[in-house]
C-alpha cells in the first residue's frame, strides 16, 4: 500500500518540507532505496549518502536541509523510521485456522483468529489467545498459556505450564521452561534439585532464536514487559528481568539473579547467580559479574570481574603501560633493561 | 499422594521432632509453601523465613530448633529435600506406546513400555530400551541406541550411531552427534577432515536444552556416568568427560580435551583443544584455558588465561591498584601526578 | 569399496614405498585402525603410535621412514588423509524423492534427484537445486532458495527468502534468517527497527549445529564461499564474512561487522558492531573486539579488548609479575612488605 509523504508526516506528527504528494511505499537504506522508499539520516556524516540515494523522501533531524529531496523533520529520525516502517509494512496477516497436520488436544482452548501451523503439537489444557500464530513444529506443553496476538516462529518449544502474555514474539528454536540446572552434591553424585517452578513472560516481549529460558526451581522465572532478548541467550531458573530491559546475544544469566528495568546487557555477558542488577544499569559486552554482586542503579560496568567503566578504563590504560612502568621501576632501581 | 512426616523421615533416615502425622504432599520455597509442603533451611540466616512460612514441616540442620514446626533433622537439608522431592513427586508416568504419527523404521527395536511421541522419526536399526520416552519431534538417526528409562524431551536430534546408556535425560533442542569442526587447510581452502567417530553417553547423565555434542573425528566423544551438562554448551569432537562432572551453561570444550571426574566447570568457560582437566578440578565462570594446558587434580583456576585462584586474586588485587602503583612510581621519580 | 595403496597414492599424487597391492578400505586413528585403514603421521613424535598401529598403510612426511609399513609420502599427510577419506568414503547417497509426510507447496520448484525428508515443510515459491537433501523437520520459509547438492540436516529452519548457493551443508537445529536484534529506544520503550533484509550464503559453506544467522535489517547478511562456521555461533544482521574464513564455536559477531577472507576466529570470540576484520587476520579464543575497531590484514589479536598478540603476551607477562613489581616498588619506598 502506498502512502504520500504528507500522510507519513501526519502519521508521525512531524514537519514536512517538499512535495507532500511524493509516494512512499517502504523503507530502505540510502544505497538500496528506490524512489518510493523512505530513508533516514541522523548524522551530518551520512548526509552525502542520503543526497546520492534514489529515495525522494528523507527523515532528517530538524536542523538538516538537503535540496532536491522531500524532508520529514523528526527529533529522532531513526525512531521515526522504525515507526513509519511498522505502519507502512505491517506484518503479513497470519494464516488463520488449524493446519490439518497440527495435533491439538481436545482440552486446548483457542481464541478467535488463531493460526496453528503444520505439525504443531498442542497438549492438554493449553490456552491460546485471539490472533496468535503458532508456526510449524512448535510444541506447547501441557497447560501452557499464550496471550493474544503472539507470534511463535517455527520450532519453539514451551514446556508444561509456561505463560506468555499478549504480543510476545519468540523466534525459531527457542526453548522456554526447560529444567533449571540445579543439583545438590552428596554421596558422590549430583542429585537433581526439584525444578517445579514456572516461567511467566509479560506482554510485548521479543525473544530471539535458539535461546533457552529455564523454569524456576521452587520459584518463578519472570521476564517483564517490553524486554528484548537476543539469540542464544541463557536465562536460568528463578531469574527475574524487569521491564524494557535489553539482553544481547549469547549472554548468560545464572540462577536467582534479579535484573531491573531498562537495563542494557551487552553480548556474551556472564552474570553469576544471586546478583542484583538495578534499574538502568549497563553491562558492557563480555563483562563478568561475580556471584552475589550488586550493580547499582544507572551504573555502567565493564570487564571481568565487572567494575565501573571509568575505573575499568583507568586500570586498563595502566595495564597497557605495564611494560613501561616496569622499565621505569628498573631504572629507579639502577638496573639495566630486562630484555 | 500424601505422606506423613514420619514416613518422609523414615524414607530419608532422619530424626523427627514434632507431629509425626503431619501430612506432606510436596516441596516448596518458604514463601510459596502451603501447609503440606516440605521446606528446607540450611542456614541460620534463613530460619526467619522458615518460621514465617505456612509450611508445617521443615528439613533443618541437626543443631537447629524452631518451635511450632515439625522438624526433620538432616546433615544436609537441601540434599534431603532433593531426595524427598524425587520420592514425593515422581515424574508423571510416560505415555506408553507409539503415537500414530511417529515414523518408526521396521528395523528399529523398541523395549517394553516405551513411549514415542507425535512426529518423532526413528530411523533404521535404532534400539530403544524399556521405559524410555522419546518426545515429539525427536529424530533418532540410523543405528542410534538408547538405554532404559531415558527421557528425550521434544526436538532432540541424535545423528546416526549415537549411544545413550540408561536413565539419560536430554532437554529440548539438543543435538548430539553432529560433525566435529575439523578441517585441514591446503590449496587455499579448508578440507573437511573425516568426522567418522561416535558419541557414547553413560548412564544417569542429564543434558540441558539447545546444547551441541559433536561426534568424534576418528575417535569417540565420551560423556561419563552422572555428568550434568547445562544449556547451550558446546562439546567438540573427541572430548572425554569423566563421571559426575558438572558443566554450566554456554561453556565450550574444544577438540580432544580430556576432563576428569568430579570436575566443576562454571558458565561460559572456554577450554581449548588438547587440554587435560584432572579429577576434582574447578574452573571459575568465564575462565579461558589455553591449548594443551593441564589443570592439576583438585586445582581451582580462574581468569583468562586461567591460573590458580589464589594467584588470580593476588594479581587482580594489584591490577585494581595499578593507578595507585603508577602514582607511587611517579613520586619516587620526583615527578608530578600524570593527570 | 576397497582400493589398493597404489590407487590411493595415484589419486593423491604422492610417492609410494612398500606394497602397492596393500588394500585400503577406510581411514582411522593409529589406535583404532584395522589393517586396511589408512592412518597419517605428521610429526616424529607420533611415529611410535603409527609403528604400533595395526594399519599397514601410512601417510607420512617425505622425510619419514618406518620399516614394515607401506608408506605414502605427502607434503601434508593430514591434508592427504582428508582427501583420501573423501574419496574412499563418499557420503551415503541421499534418499531421493519427497517423503509422503513432507508438506511441499505446489509453487515450490524441486530439481532432479532432490530428497525431502519426513515432516519437512516447504513453503510457497521455494526453489531447491538438483541433488539437494532436506532432512526431517526442516522448515524452508516462503521464497527461500537452495542451490544444488546442499545438505540440510534435521531441523534446520530457513526464514523467508534465505538463499543458499551450491553445496552448502547446515547442521541440525540451525536457524538462518531470523530477525536481527535491532531496536530504537524512545518514549520509554524499544521500538523494533525494520528487519527486512536478506541472507545470502555462498557455495561450499558448512555451518554447525544450533547456530543462528540473522537476516539483514535494511541490508544483506552475507557469508562467502568456503566459510566454516561451528556450533552455537551468532551472526547478527548485516554482517559480511569473506571467503574461506573460519569461525569457531560460540563466537558472536555483532551487527554490520565486516570480516574479510581467510580470517580465523577462535571460539567464544565476541566481535562488536561495525568492526572491520581484514583478510587473513586471526582472533584468539575469547578475544573481545570493541565497537568500530579495525583489525589489520594478517594481524593476530588476543584478549579483551583485543590487541596484537605480541603486545598481549608482554602485558600479561607483567600482569603475572604485578605482585613482584609492587614489592620492588615498596622496597624502593623504603617500606616493609605489604602482607
Amino acid at each position: 500500500m502506498i502512502h504520500t509523504a504528507r500522510e507519513v508526516a501526519q502519521y508521525l506528527g512531524v514537519e514536512l518540507e517538499g512535495d507532500p504528494a511524493a509516494p512512499i511505499s517502504g523503507v530502505a537504506s540510502p544505497e538500496r532505496a528506490s524512489r518510493e522508499d523512505l530513508i533516514y539520516v541522523d548524522s551530518w556524516r551520512h548526509l552525502g549518502r542520503a543526497a546520492a540515494s534514489r529515495a525522494r523522501c528523507l527523515l532528517v533531524k530538524p536542523e538538516m536541509s538537503l535540496s532536491g529531496k522531500t524532508l520529514l523533520r523528526a527529533a529522532n529520525p531513526k525512531l521515526a523510521l522504525a515507526k513509519a516502517a511498522a505502519w507502512l509494512l505491517p506484518p503479513a496477516p497470519i494464516t488463520q485456522g488449524v493446519h490439518p497436520t497440527a495435533i491439538v488436544s481436545s482440552s486446548a482452548r483457542l481464541g478467535a483468529g488463531v493460526g496453528i501451523g503444520p505439525y504443531a503439537v498442542i497438549e492438554d489444557g493449553v490456552e491460546i489467545g485471539a490472533g496468535t500464530e503458532v508456526a510449524a513444529f512448535c510444541f506447547l506443553g501441557r497447560g501452557s498459556r499464550l496471550g493474544e496476538n503472539c507470534r511463535l516462529h517455527p520450532r519453539v518449544t514451551l514446556y508444561a505450564g509456561v505463560q506468555l502474555a499478549d504480543r510476545v514474539v519468540v523466534h525459531a528454536g527457542t526453548v522456554i521452561g526447560s529444567d533449571g540446572f540445579g543439583y545438590v552434591f552428596g554421596e558422590g553424585r549430583h542429585w537433581k534439585f526439584p525444578q517445579l517452578g514456572r516461567v511467566e513472560i509479560a506482554e510485548d516481549v521479543e525473544i530471539g532464536a535458539n535461546t533457552t529460558i529455564d523454569r524456576g526451581a521452587l520459584e518463578t522465572t519472570e521476564i517483564g514487559a517490553g524486554v528484548r532478548i537476543d539469540n542464544l541467550v541463557q536465562v536460568a531458573h528463578n531469574v527475574t528481568i524487569g521491564e524494557h530491559t535489553v539482553v544481547a546475544a549469547q549472554t548468560g544469566i545464572s540462577g536467582s539473579t534479579e535484573i531491573g528495568s531498562h537495563v542494557i546487557i551487552g553480548g556474551q555477558v556472564g552474570i553469576a547467580d544471586h546478583c542484583r542488577i538495578e534499574d538502568g544499569a549497563v553491562a558492557g559486552a563480555q563483562a563478568g559479574i561475580p556471584t552475589g554482586k550488586t550493580i547499582r542503579k544507572g551504573q555502567t560496568v565493564w570487564g571481568t570481574p565487572a567494575r565501573p567503566l571509568a575505573k575499568f578504563k583507568e586500570q586498563y590504560a595502566w595495564f597497557a603501560r605495564l611494560p613501561e612502568l616496569a622499565e621505569r621501576l628498573r631504572k629507579l632501581e639502577g638496573g639495566r633493561s630486562e630484555d
